[in-house]
């Protein structure tokens, strides 16, 4: 059983590879009668496609989305939306040089221990050049919730760590610079930084932060399918990602539960929120809030030390693009996981 | 859509409140042909169970699993294995004094508004008894695997934190402290900061490690059921999770791409392990190690200010016995829902 | 991947062999807050009981279903509803015949050979005893759906067969004979003809016919889940059943579309109904209708040749009870399918 | 809960409607390494598309199948594999007369009930045009189990019935003639009752027989999940299909017991097979055979009275390429659902 689709109620079914003729999905479960704005939609793919800044990977893709179904006179038809995205990026002689080795924590080994073989050019199926799908369906998923506000802004690069709480950030900020930082200064430093590191043909990780809000009550079904379970899941389930905590996350083991405890306001709201918007598994209508801990992407242009499928030590060097830091790109996909989470769970109300 | 079946291939239903009849489970998917160790899965449980220590709640339970099917002259028949826990500890006048009343930080409140009313003995579905049925499941799913070694123990309680890696520790030790910490002397200072906790009728958080070791190679399937989203969900589906990170975590976010990566043996195997086991979303068969963080159990001895079901301020005392830090019982939780999750996709290969 | 749960809303995981301990269930799904009618459910396991009348197995079991949980001061609470039946008649003795020796057109060589061994005591799970779980399901279905009637009845009993249609029958003469046919005359022929196989020691087969009124228009979800594919899933999933065909049926095939097809009024509902109440698999509002084939059944009292393990000719004689036509008792588990289909569509609107 | 994917380890996931830009799919859970023969399903693809004969629509479409991912250097890589077909006929003008009005015995009034309104172009997402993305997929699950053959053919046109047992039949005519019929003589006919109900502007119904062989043991997984009840709900799931029996069928019901129980051979295998090749919900090695009724085809060219969206009368005249009967294009989408559901239980063990 194979693991392509996801989502229980709002489901998309993604394909394709890096260097393949197309990336695409269906989505099954969006209901009618929505006036989908494509605009937002193509605007989020454009936040997350290649080359749009000098500090992400300068490789060149429009990543165009072409619907193919389920749109009637402007309008969801509650029938299945088929989308295509073109790859225009074909440059695979860039990747025979790892025709026959394995690059270093990518997932090129134990793709050809579980596949028996795999394709190479550009991490193939493996590539993050899926989550360009996850985006289109997060696109679709925003206007589903529209009364749902989702933000997602960097909020760490390496050491350099934004340590305000959400709601002392001004998000207007986010998208004025770069890096996705909320903090202008804070977003200065981590763009010199990053450009310092891309000049090194190094990496660098970084945490990414999600801020959900005006969120109905009841969103979640436990004992399984908690909603900070799911969102955990979406997540993890995105490239690079290594780590996940929402609300108090792991400061919140250091505290007593009479400091930690939420009281509760006369009207069901809470005086503080370290339960980061969710009790027992659903949304109690306070701010969703959580970080995505991202760690530095494999790619570098470093010579590496490395094995060829037969075992053998090999020197690989990086070739074409490489994608300094990851955090920047990751916002939006962070966003769209988070609103697929989210329609999924109001369809299931 | 409810919430309460987990799993792809080996499939596990639960129910069950905490002052009900009796808890159990279906698991459907069970491979046939096992011969059940039917003490050790009694065991898991003991090691779960209330009352066995003086650092855990003192509530008695005998937790004695009775199994109705699915098994046959001692061994699996690869139909579904049903199985009850009853409740014995049925005291529900315990909880007459929060039947109006909304316990701070429980899941009191959202239960109430998202299901209309709630069976308030004891938190009723939401109470963490229902995790017993998960170790039942996750002690068959041990054995579905006895090739691969799944430890977890308790690396802090509060501030007192174990630093050292697991591979400098003796797993031996776990069992033979109250706490489950495989450091004698952290072990000692954190049983007696639960007990000046539980004195002061108030709880402690923190975190649980684990460590999976002998995984075979090819474990996960991508793009969305990589192996470490679904640990991730596993984890944030047991009550008070905040948090879960794997391999290098939220600390390898301050790590550049060259220090981050591990590099190959010339048998497949790394030099470092920050990638935790898993490339790709899939086993690689190096050791998979996680942390995940849980915070102070919510129900103290103190007063505490809350609201009764009219928003009225109100002021609830805890009743009964209270479970000063929840992560030595924890420790056999975490391992069960990482035997689930690894026997799943071990079935699913 | 095992086959034990059924439904996508409103889910249902059995478990349970005819001589284990007990037979029982987990509902997922049921929606909160419905004052659960109990002693119709136990009235719907007496209709499918052994023993009710002359005509059916002269076996002996109560089968009276224990809720435990999921259910709290006379309502479900939208958590899992738990129930068993204990096993009674475990005469396991009465079936250490065949232990060595596969039952013509049983699923004893089918079992062995996929599963490596089998409960040989009385079919095991592949006994008709655990429809009376899906019943017990059904039963709670009907209560969430309770506007929809769902009323089934014995068509044929061998060549003695009711041609009618539906709308010219009196219902109310379905449970005033043991055959559950709606027609006085015809259901006392079938009694006797019943009666006379039973002296023969052998077994008939027979139509059930199923009538659903009041649907609401929209239930059914294309293009895979249509509402008549879901139908006949569920019947075929009842043991001994060989066909099912709704609306004009195989009959059907016979005519020409300017016959076949249904003219509307100007209401919307239709002036004849060879659709069968659903049309591009979403119903309609018209009644739904369909037949469902059942073998007779395979345990016969007269001796028969077959082969043991090793492949060796054998006589087995047929010992205890026997149940010389399904039919009458099927009529109930074409009932509880039916509404468990209906209610997990009218969830999933 | 939308239900446009099937299967649960081979899953597909389709998408499309009659007139929009394409229609397709994605294919989760193809096996990897498996050299597929792209022939074959373009092969498959134009057994099933209009225009291939004179008794069959004379709609003209093209159907080449384009794959987008999924496939390497000829093998499957284990990694989803997307398709896309362009649709070319898109005469929308053609179904303007319509646009305002419900056509009899069509999904035009449930749709615009259920969804609130509709792609009123050839019946949108309802048409059986998406029954070609069925065929991809079947044809690439025929290559995942190349050992098992499937093998239908159209056994009656209205009352024009091929009576002999599917074993007296040469399978090789089966392709030798426009209707699909094995038997040349009935099939002349059934071609000239074809023509003849054309010219009427009207259609015929008629049963496609479909027989499986070389199948393995072990395929099917109780109780739910009964290898009839899966093969009953996909042949259910294809447009206009009013029934379906397996084995004995209907007239089994006729039968007693000690007439139709399968007498074994001492290789386990059966004298007769009333069973149909399934016993207990698993194949038991013999060969399957299963019988589909297709009611006529609503579409007529005659003129029709029906009732517009508001509910007044109106008369409606058939425009455009008319398909007299269904049933020898739902030859190779028989079979294809055949083939997915063979596949997806081969997965499955």
């Amino acid at each position: 059983m194979a693991g392509n689709i996801f989502g229980n109620t709002f489901r998309l079914a993604t394909f394709g590879e890096s260097h393949g003729e197309a990336i695409g999905g269906v989505i099954d479960g969006c209901p009618p009668g929505i006036i989908l704005n494509l605009e937002a939609i193509q605007n989020e793919l454009n936040r997350r496609k290649p080359g749009q800044s000098s500090i992400v990977t300068q490789r060149k893709e429009t990543d165009k989305v072409r619907f193919l179904s389920g749109i009637f006179e402007g309008k969801t038809t509650g029938t299945p939306i088929g989308f295509i995205i073109e790859n225009e990026n074909q440059h695979s002689e860039d990747y025979l040089h790892i025709k026959q080795a394995y690059r270093p924590s990518h997932a090129d080994f134990v793709y050809d221990k579980k596949y028996g073989y795999r394709d190479y050019r550009g991490g193939g199926r493996s590539s993050a050049r899926e989550t360009a799908c996850r985006v289109v369906a997060g696109a679709i998923a925003k206007q589903i919730i529209p009364q749902i506000r989702i933000i997602a802004y960097v909020s760490a690069v390496g050491n350099l760590s934004l340590d305000k709480p959400y709601n002392q950030l001004d998000f207007n900020n986010i998208e004025k610079n770069a890096v996705r930082c909320p903090d202008p200064q804070l977003a200065m430093q981590m763009e010199q930084y990053i450009k310092q590191i891309r000049k090194e043909g190094d990496t660098i990780g970084g945490i990414v932060t999600c801020v959900i809000q005006n969120v109905p009550i009841g969103l979640g079904e436990p004992v399984f399918d908690k909603l900070q379970a799911d969102l955990a899941k979406a997540m993890l389930s995105i490239n690079a990602v290594k780590g996940f905590e929402y609300g108090s996350g792991f400061e919140g083991t250091k505290l007593k539960g009479s400091q930690h405890n939420d009281n509760f306001n006369s009207d069901g709201s809470t005086q503080t929120n370290f339960s980061g918007g969710i009790q027992g598994g659903i949304s109690n209508g306070m701010d969703i809030y959580f970080r995505v801990a991202f760690k530095p992407v494999a790619t570098i242009m470093q010579p590496q030390k490395t094995i060829d499928t037969n075992g053998n030590i090999v020197t690989i060097q990086g070739k074409g693009r490489h994608d300094p830091c990851v955090v920047p790109r990751a916002v939006p996909i962070v966003e769209a996981m988070s609103a697929i989470v989210l329609a999924d769970y109001h369809l299931r109300m």
